[in-house]
């Protein structure tokens, strides 16, 4: 019966042509930067392959103990990106989701984060081989206006890191309940991932750079987002209060909720229509 | 590591009694109505075990092909009623689903609906079995005010119809994308099921109540809600002029979308907060 | 206190550069196509005149018994637009609001309405001198992508028509509580706007228009958005039900609400966002 | 012509009933506790006078520089109720504004604030005198459930210290762009305010009572809101990290804006359903 209301809602939807035939593969690079292979998942939406025209894109980084599959399957990033530009919130982009998950169980462990550490050079991987590798590959406009990047948790942190190294590459760049800063609370296993985190925590950055680093950070349209029952609020309303000091305009969001997927989702769907009016800047 | 983060989660959760220990439990009922058992799904809020209180209840109806699941599953009712009492824009509340399904093939066929068919009076067991056993099984408040109905599709229109024939017991009814009239595109398969809906149609049933029968329906609080993509527009928009010229006062919304879960798991949020505003009244 | 307090706010704002240092102007066009002086309100964002760049257009057209200062006064579009743009989640454009107000009392009467008249040919003024002027004195980036028209009530209905009649102008089209088919109830007074209204009903054109004739109007991007306690609800979703038949894509909104500026406001605030999006289509 | 569509639009809403007969009155108590007469603004939702029913009570408070028309005319209190309750997510409830204006230019200087100084006891006169006072003039429930309390600015500091310290009193404590501690920016002129705002901090308060003071916090359903342009920025996040800290539940929002009547209109409308949820509990 729901087969008989599907197959009616199927053909009025291809009559009206609003069913969205997005879809989301993978891609494999054999890194040289890191001598292995890493894969990463790549939304693209309704209308890419028949369409000549180039894409914005989206860098959609995944959590500690996740990989590039998370937001794909936790997240519905298909579902949430085919509503948004089906309601013509959001603009097409092509959405690039990395992997960058540890060797050791639950993805955790050793060679887990976004940063470069001893033996395995992450963030130079991804800003030198792995960014160029996939721009190449699908039809990305590739300029400053038309990149964004997000993540969530430790991707949060990476993309708060990763736009304020490379302001000339990201036109946007929005965290959701960013791990911003040195844990809150140290732990004994994993040292090597808290050290990396507590070597490139932005609220550390930003409480020491100059006025001269500051400034082309206000050329990036940021956004920062984490729930009012997030266990990471400290870092996150430290990192707003630094940045309205340094006069960094921003936009952040405190919503309802915690560390959950039920946040990211949400607050995906509206990252999708504030970097697409980016886009059109 | 993301155990690691979530462990701090919880642990920060625990702390500040955030985590919201609601459940989903299922109830069989051994129905000499049906001659048959039929079990249900019930959702109970945070604290309904430490509480000696009686909640208001929310009646959730599956649409057609599925059943007392459908809601839990792929509805994800646990997580969008956890985030809407924990953003205090609902009230706890239990929540029935029922099952109406077939016993075909995809849970169509033979007995699918909400209606009282040849050998099959579903909606009498539900009103005189079904909705009392619940009712003296869980710590319901058990007045008009404090009960509401809703559902998707075939559910909407079982939510619609149970509304019209018991206005006396529903302070709030809402449909999602609801089954109203008349199959749109008729069928050879299940003819009995398609001259059950057209039997059972609310806008047959508006077109012909007279001002006496009209009067009682403004003592509910309707709610009716199908997307701008569905199928089943032109039945909903029907209703919805017939309700305007009986004058019968109701809220409509058409947002964008079509007959899908990401439709109906928006509009059940947004159905949390109507209800609860009436259960106050 | 306020002013201490405002002060204080203001200057923090400077050093944040967060006030929006948008402004409104008018603009008076001596028609030889009306034989008349016309007057319109320019909404021009914050950074206008620093920027050298070309910027996208809404036509924003007003109801009956009103005129060019309605959407600045009542409609509080600055206010509206400011918000939007600071949030990021409409672009800044120029908003052009003209005057199609009558002669007579209140605004009414002879001239009122954005159609050809005898003696008073409006809608060619609209297209052949006002709209060219408009986008010769401002930074008009003039493209039909960058170009949108919106409007309530009669200005709805103006909208639709506009952009029914030159689908290759506007991007994107935008209708609240309009006026889009003959009036619901017949008055005595005013036949000729009542005629005026009739002789360019959407709903009639689009009752008769080939599919030849439909093709180009599935370029435009459309949103209709009507209140549901709307009294102008059946001209609406009429046109509405004939756009999903004549499988011209378009979103439909009903919100709750009548025919009142509070609807316009918060419906404004929507279409900033949607036709933004357009913008970088 | 719109005079003509209007009077359509009220003739369609009287036969539907939908046209709210709100009103706002004023009331004058002369105050024996401060030997003067104080005035403040009620706003009486519709059905008022016609019901027999006692009602939910929301004690609405101004901001500095202002007084008990501010609500009524920049706030729009009227439009955003009668909207929220046609909307049903909102319970119908009596708005009462009370009036905390100075005696000075601008409404300012001597006598301004929520706070008992030397010779002009406001607080004691607020529960002492002006509370009882309205709750017996008009038809208000009276119990802690359904009695809230919110405010703008200085009114918001008003808020967070009135159930501070009668948590016994407020279901519900809701503050906008709250002025919750010292002065940001020390300054000359009035320094008898600036030491009373010293005094009633609840950033100080929170920061030194003892684990029994604030156990009874935790009944009360806070929700602090401050955008993240506003200028009071930094003692809202304080009063957030205190909260969480101290484990008192509560709901923080921090949404686009500063410290404006925009922000204040919209987060009124968010306001009236959060308080509404709790008058059900």
């Amino acid at each position: 019966m729901m087969k008989y209301l599907l197959s009616l809602a199927a053909l009025c939807g291809s009559l009206l042509g609003v069913s969205a035939q997005s879809r989301i593969e993978t891609f494999t690079l054999e890194s040289w930067v890191l001598g292995a292979p890493k894969t990463c998942s790549v939304y693209l939406p309704d209308g890419y392959d028949a369409s000549q025209k180039n894409y914005p894109v989206l860098y959609l980084l995944h959590g500690a103990s996740d990989d590039h599959t998370a937001w794909v399957e936790r997240g519905q990033v298909r579902r949430i990106a085919d509503a948004a530009f089906a309601e013509g919130v959001a603009q097409p982009m092509v959405i690039v989701m990395p992997d960058a998950s540890g060797e050791g169980p639950n993805r955790t462990g050793r060679h887990m984060g976004y940063f470069d550490v001893e033996g395995w050079p992450y963030e130079t991987f991804f800003f030198e081989e792995f960014m160029p590798a996939v721009e190449r590959r699908y039809r990305i406009a590739g300029d400053k206006a038309h990149r964004a990047v997000a993540g969530l948790s430790m991707g949060g942190g990476g993309t708060v890191v990763y736009a304020m190294r490379h302001p000339e590459l990201f036109g946007s760049a929005c965290s959701l309940s960013g791990l911003l800063d040195t844990f809150p609370v140290p732990r004994k296993d994993d040292p090597a991932f808290q050290q990396s985190v507590t070597d490139n925590s932005p609220v550390r950055m930003l409480e020491t750079f100059s006025e001269e680093a500051v400034a082309p950070l206000r050329t990036v349209r940021w956004r920062i987002d984490c729930g009012d029952d997030d266990f990471l609020y400290a870092c996150n309303i430290r990192l707003y209060a630094l940045m309205r000091e340094r006069r960094i305009p921003l936009q952040y969001r405190m919503r309802d909720g915690g560390h959950t997927w039920h946040y990211w989702q949400t607050g995906l769907a509206q990252i999708l229509t504030f970097i697409s009016v980016g886009f059109g800047a």
